[in-house]
Formats: structure tokens, C-alpha cells, sequence
């Protein structure tokens, strides 16, 4: 028992210390004895834990999406369905600016290193870009019904659209490196918002 | 004389080959004897066109960057400052579109992969988005200007907006590998331009 215990320890340490480096390097730029050397567990465990490289990097996406969810329907509170978006899109800048707007968004950067090569991350991150878009559909079309909301475009879209603004931010703002760059887009999508 | 147009032709040839591959696989995982198979260019003539990779990263970059210049110049096109936007975003998603929505956009990938780690890459990326933006709010101001847009955000804040949107949106089509999930963006730009 305890030994499962510790096994699960070595897992999500194995995961995490991998979470970092994938971000920072990207995924093919990482090796395995890079690996080795940042989480300080034998090959042989790594191993026992994942089958391959190509595992722990798609286990490396599940764990960070299951971590992302939690985080996004924590932040998505407020008073109303549209304070809620503009509230969750600012922790996600907040979380940005902490990390002095290096290293971006593991899904953002697997979509663009990983997609065309690899199904299985596509569809991880298919998987993040769904879900986020349809929880923040539900909230603009609650804003509809009780008429916060009037819009042009489909909830659908503005959804869509709010996901592709952050990600496009986060990336805009990595390249500057200015926080104006990403503090502005809030005023954008609360535009959007019509808020 | 001839020597150098043919050194001319030679350098031309890597910088289009390098760029093909740096799309598809990224800078880091490319490696100098990949460039090499795939311009089939010997090594020695490699190095006397470019230093190192990292030379031919930059240059890579830089003529890509001139070339989208003239792109975006020539799809600028339309009725009205609006309509040209709208036209040349179009015509962008419309170059994803005959990709297949694969390798996406060079600036975007090489943005989340080097921006961190290589000022000098960084600074060819801002470039591009600046020069981007600029022209766009350019526009938007003569739209303003002769009542075509009546905007709550500013000129440029909503210029920054279309090239987050044009570079989440060729993400997001990545993954999924939807054409929807690029055209629909262009109705939220149309939106966005109160168009």
C-alpha cells in the first residue's frame, strides 16, 4: 500500500517537473535524459511510469487539462454570466503576468509544436479548446436569456472568440513581453461582451 | 557576376527549403544535417551562405516577414478601409485553407517556440505584429475618420484585436482541422468592425 502511495508521489512529481520543461523547451526539444535530470528519477522508474516519451507527454496534457478546468470554473465567478468571462479571462492574464510572460500556455504551444504530428495531443487539446469554448456558450446564452446580452454573432462564436482572444493575447504578449499587451485585450473582449 | 547570382539563387533556395521545414517541424527539432538533406546544398556552402542556424533562423524569418508584407499589401484591397480588412484577413485564412490547416503560421509557431529563448527571433516577430497592427489601425482611423466605424475601443486597440483573432483563430483550425472553425472567425472580425 504505502508503496502505491509513493508510486503515485514519484507519477505526479514525474508529471509536473515534465509540465515545466515541455513548456519551456516545447516537447521535441526535450530528451529523455533532460527529463532524467529535472525530475532526478531513475530511468528505469520513469519507465515503469510511462512507456514512452510520446506517454508521458500526452499524460503531461491530460493532468494540465484536468488542472486548467479546475482553475477556469473557479475563476469563472462573479454577479452575473458576463462578469463571469471577463473575470476568468483576467485570472488567466493574472496567471500570465506572474509567470513575467514567459512560457505561454501548454496547450497554445502543443497546438502549434504537436497537432500535425501527433493525433492523439491534437486531440487532448481539441478536447481543452471544446470544453472552455461550450462553459462560456452556456454562460452567454444564460446572459442572452435574461437579456445582458445582444448580440450579433452567435453565443457559439463570441465563445470561440473570447478562447481565440486569450490565446492570441498570451501569444502577442510572450513576444513583447509588455503587460500592456495583454491587459488591453480585456477591454477588447469586455467590448466583445458588450459590457 | 555569374557566380553571384548563382550564389544569389543558392541562398534564395535554402532560405525557402529551411523555411518549409522550420513550419513543419519547428527550429529546434530541425537539425543542420535535416536543412542540408533538405536543400540538398553541401555543408560547406551552407555555412559560407550562413554562419550558424541561428543565421539562418534570423534570415529565414526576415524574408518570410518581407514577403507576408506584400502579401498583406496586395490582399489590403477593397471598397472601403473596412471591406479591406476584412478582405485581407480573408485572404490569409484563405492561405491556411490551401495548407490544409496544417504547419499554420510561422510567426505564431516561431513566436511560442523562440520568443523566450532568442531575443533576436523575438524582435523579427514584434516587428511583424507591429507592422501589422499599424496598417490595420491605419485604416480603422480613415474608417472612424469618415463615420464608416463608430468604435467604444480604440483604433488600435481594435486592430490588435483582428491580428490576436486572425492568429487564435489559425490555431484553434490547427487543431481541429475544421474549415469552420477559421471562416466563422471572419464573421466575428466583421462584428468586431461593426461590419
Amino acid at each position: 500500500m504505502a508503496v502505491t502511495v509513493k508510486g503515485e508521489k514519484t507519477r505526479e512529481h514525474i508529471l509536473k517537473a515534465s509540465r515545466k520543461i515541455f513548456i519551456k523547451q516545447g516537447f521535441h526539444n526535450t530528451s529523455v535524459s533532460e527529463i532524467i535530470s529535472a525530475t532526478g528519477v531513475k530511468k528505469g522508474n520513469l519507465y515503469y511510469h510511462f512507456a514512452s516519451k510520446e506517454d508521458l507527454g500526452l499524460a503531461v496534457l491530460e493532468d494540465a487539462k484536468e488542472e486548467f478546468f479546475h482553475f477556469l470554473n473557479k475563476s469563472l465567478s462573479g454577479t452575473d454570466p458576463v462578469a463571469k468571462i471577463i473575470n476568468s479571462c483576467q485570472a488567466i492574464f493574472n496567471e500570465q503576468k506572474k509567470n513575467n510572460f514567459v512560457d505561454g500556455c501548454l496547450f497554445g504551444n502543443t497546438a502549434l509544436e504537436m497537432t500535425d504530428s501527433n493525433p492523439e495531443f491534437a486531440s487532448v487539446i481539441q478536447e481543452v479548446f471544446d470544453r472552455w469554448t461550450n462553459k462560456l456558450e452556456i454562460l452567454l446564452l444564460e446572459a442572452s436569456e435574461s437579456k445582458l446580452l445582444n448580440s450579433r454573432i452567435s453565443e457559439k462564436l463570441m465563445a470561440k472568440t473570447v478562447v481565440a482572444t486569450v490565446e492570441g493575447a498570451i501569444m502577442m504578449s510572450r513576444v513583447s513581453k509588455r503587460e500592456k499587451d495583454l491587459f488591453d485585450f480585456l477591454a477588447a473582449i469586455k467590448n466583445l461582451l458588450d459590457h
